[in-house]
């Protein structure tokens, strides 16, 4: 007897906030006191001709946007508003395919014009496409990254969002990388199940953390086995060259020490800022400047070489990506699982990073997005870049056992997931937990400030 | 007696639709069915000490992001995100100094995650801004373009947003060209009070309208003054060639027919589209391509000259715009009232394009679009740029019935606002009549649809 035909029953939202910026964690230049938060979807699936909630009920499709804090909620209504598009679908139909859908959500011709393809309507679409993919993998029995690695290069090719890439990039180009990148995926899969995937700390450098701090968290991060870790800097010049002093001393000479000044600075100031620090020897700069501005990038690139330059985590679609690579402006490209329009527009920033040869080091940490990456991050080692050579994926060892598939850090690496899926699923109790405003947390919280929730 | 201190007493939100995708007005390449929407505020403001509504009650200030449907609640909830910011405020301290909320708003250290800078959550603090500036010209008693242009060079670059722009343009160099901007001002403002400024219009050109109606609407556009036409292009070579044929064989070969591709094209589609229109002798092609684009822009202008190239309705912010310039990607820069921050984001793009001497046409249009932005191109001729040379203003007949202060056209020309304030204000009955879902007018249409609202 086939499989009877599900679909789509009820798409659920949920506006998810963590306490972070009770601790501290997290903080940098531009975002002192985040409250780590997902604007939090399931799409229930269950037979064609059922209801939700019933014992023939399918696997359920997780993903989410990652804001920190205040506006969850209005991503939330963004995710909601893409609802009409889901419900009801096949969802055979939706796996098979979910570049339909994805072009579907993108050209909507009246919720286009809310970005273009930029900020909470398109994060939303991001929600929503990664959900689906949350929910093709689970179908296909394998956990995300290995779906991609194995799954045909036409296919590929089809489910990257390559429009307005065509005067970099074409259909045919991302083909041949997609097939060259199939040599050798077998013997690099098996290499990645067994060492992992490289990583490096954001955790001993956030702003708010004292000297003492930092050097014991930099000196644990030694111990745990990574080989470069990362500060946040650009608030005041004076505390950030005592801070690299404290670092480097902390690591020695040979790890490298990644800096961030997270959109603080003009774009002279962050040559001027990052020359003040180079005696440190850092190895990026990260987010120097607006994140729109490819052409600052460029002239900072410039300015700070050595130091390479890095951004990605707040651009907004691959369209900046193809800028950053076509005026040369970066030299490591950070990828957001949770930023752009999913996995399709990943897809197509993974393949215009390998047309340009520029490294991914992907952008982690928040709320779930190293469990979302790191898919990502292992499809481009075992089936388009083939290499993890200047390759790292940023660790935060943040609310990971609010996960049901956290991931899993090994001698400094990222142990390849085995569950199907997306990694993408919260644990319910902590959905019950840290629901904005009505979650246990919340309420008390609110209720111990004599306050209520906007 | 002191006038008593006011603060804003309220902050009410209003998703308004008007039915427009039923007439097809508006439709183009991209956009094929937009009901025309604002998602609006009114700031309410009353004595310090009283409740809403009293006798004693201040002006109110009007405000709006334009939307084209779907969406605009989402839009909605972005503009009540912002409210606390501003509830209870002192209205004298707001309206002497917009630039302080302007910068405490794009600051929120947690909203700005979700832009930053751009999309919905960048146009819900264009709307607030807007509408506090709305609010500060009515308590001086002057049309927005009057206060903007009889205002301290000095207090107008500390209202303008520079931040990012430091590589191209900073404060001694803003105060320059204002400086140099009043020079002559008072003549312009009586010229401009006598002869208004130019408009061009779009009416003709929509894509959903036939050969006879463009030809028939493209006279009367000459027979009422105008100069210049728009003809929305890109969804099929042979229609364009037909409908420029036919727009040129109606205005004759002097007439400027301007050409809008509403971001349709990859770059080399866009370069070889335009070419198969030159022998129309299109003036310029708008938005050839994705608004995020920049260097794109740069090789379609390099690839299509003599034709212009103009875009700037859907650039998200002045990042973007500077790197335009930058890049000399645009002949035409086309500012938008409501697409980015605010009068004070839109006061530095205004300085940039003084700085690299390009013109603007704005955007206009939409809901409110030509009420608003008539202000900011007034300003520009009277007090900065000093020229009308080349510049425009968008004109497009529609819905301007529904405004207390509705823009006004004279012989192809914008007639000069007097009345105080920002010209945003919809009429009450309007606003009651489109509320969605439940005004008058959508309550009916659900009804009769045998649905209900989303």
């Amino acid at each position: 007897m086939p499989a009877p035909a599900h679909r789509i029953t009820a798409i659920d939202t949920f506006d998810i906030r963590f306490p972070t910026s009770r601790e501290l964690d997290g903080s940098d230049a531009m975002n002192p006191d985040p409250d780590y938060s997902a604007a939090y979807v399931i799409l229930r699936t269950g037979p064609a001709d059922g209801a939700s909630g019933g014992a023939d009920d399918g696997p359920e499709g997780h993903g989410f946007a990652f804001t920190i804090g205040r506006g969850n909620d209005v991503q939330v209504a963004a995710i909601r508003a893409l609802a009409p598009h889901l419900m009801d679908r096949d969802v055979a139909e939706l796996c098979d395919d979910p570049g339909a859908l994805y072009r579907e959500l993108t050209g909507d011709s009246q919720l286009r014009w809310l970005g273009p393809e930029k900020g909470v309507m398109h994060m939303a679409i991001g929600a929503v496409i990664n959900a689906v993919w949350d929910l093709a993998a689970k179908r296909q029995g394998k956990p995300l990254w290995r779906l991609l690695a194995e799954a045909e290069p036409e296919w590929l090719v089809a489910q990257a969002d390559l429009s307005y890439l065509g005067d970099v990039l074409t259909a045919d180009q991302a083909l041949d990388l997609l097939r060259r990148g199939r040599e050798g995926a077998a013997e690099r899969s098996a290499l990645l199940r067994e060492r992992g995937y490289p990583g490096y700390t954001t955790s001993p450098g956030w702003l708010g953390y004292s000297d003492d701090k930092l050097t014991r968290l930099a000196k644990e991060a030694l111990a745990d086995g990574f080989t470069q870790i990362k500060l946040k800097v650009g608030a005041d010049l004076a505390d950030d060259v005592r801070r690299m002093r404290a670092a480097r001393a902390a690591v020695g000479p040979d790890v490298r020490i990644a800096i961030d000044a997270n959109q603080r600075w003009e774009v002279p100031e962050a040559i001027a800022w990052t020359g003040a620090l180079a005696e440190f020897s850092p190895y990026w700069i990260e987010e120097p400047t607006s994140p729109d501005d490819v052409l600052g990038h460029a002239a900072i690139r410039r300015g700070v070489a050595p130091v390479k330059v890095a951004t990605g985590e707040h651009a907004q679609n691959r369209v900046i990506f193809k800028q950053l690579l076509q005026a040369e402006a970066i030299d490591v490209l950070q990828l957001d699982a949770a930023r752009v329009g999913g996995v399709n527009e990943n897809l197509a920033i993974l393949l215009l990073a390998a047309r340009f040869g520029v490294p991914v080091c992907p952008h982690a940490g928040g709320v779930g997005l190293c469990e979302l990456v790191q898919h990502l991050a292992m499809f481009d080692y075992v089936a388009l870049s083939g290499s993890t050579e200047d390759r790292m994926l940023e660790y935060v060892n943040h609310l990971h056992e609010h996960f049901l598939d956290p991931v899993r850090i090994r001698a400094g690496h990222y142990v390849a997931p085995d569950r199907p899926g997306f990694s993408a699923a919260i644990r319910p109790e902590s959905i019950d937990r840290y629901r904005y405003p009505d979650g246990a947390f919340w309420a008390e919280d609110l209720a111990n400030q004599g306050g209520v929730a906007e």
